[in-house]
């Protein structure tokens, strides 16, 4: 259940969803860490990833990934959670993001 | 054979070409389309690819290409010819290329 601290979030639909952007969210080697956490253990908050960067700059590469359609937010409570969006991606570029994931 | 024109060009080698690199040169129309030219013509030369872009970008766009490791370059009398480095890429980075060219 959502408490309303935060703005609406808004997701690009799928259709939508641009392959210069998704490529560019893939660019970092910290989005791609949150993904392969994403990937092997479900959905997670944004508190929880225990990555050693500064809460700011993870909260901009979550920022990042949901604009660029490759996860979806939603809340939980007080809890900001994270799903990726590997089906609707396996849909528009099928391989692509086991591919890049597995590349480094 | 060259005729000195051009300063040396430099390539990566293969082992410290980086993925985050090669991603953003791939998040550009022109340049994946730069990319699909050369997989299906083979080497061509910098004037020969009829793409409604400056020549100026284009020199760009092969520069971001050729740093990434992504394609190498070499002269042939007055022409700058231009080359994928397919099998590099595919051995560091198995199925990247195509997949991110299947995508978009």
């Amino acid at each position: 259940m959502s408490i309303g601290r935060w703005a609406p979030l808004s997701h690009p639909d799928v259709e939508s969803v641009d392959i210069d952007d998704v490529l560019r969210a893939l660019a970092d080697p910290t989005r791609r860490q949150i993904m392969r956490l994403l990937m092997t253990g479900g959905d997670r908050a944004c508190g929880t990833f225990g990555l050693p960067v500064a809460a700011s700059t993870l909260s901009h590469h979550f920022r990042t990934l949901r604009n660029a359609g490759i996860l979806r937010q939603y809340d939980d409570g007080r809890q900001r959670m994270n799903t990726l969006r590997l089906d609707e991606l396996e849909t528009r570029f099928p391989g692509l993001v086991r591919t890049v994931l597995d590349a480094g």
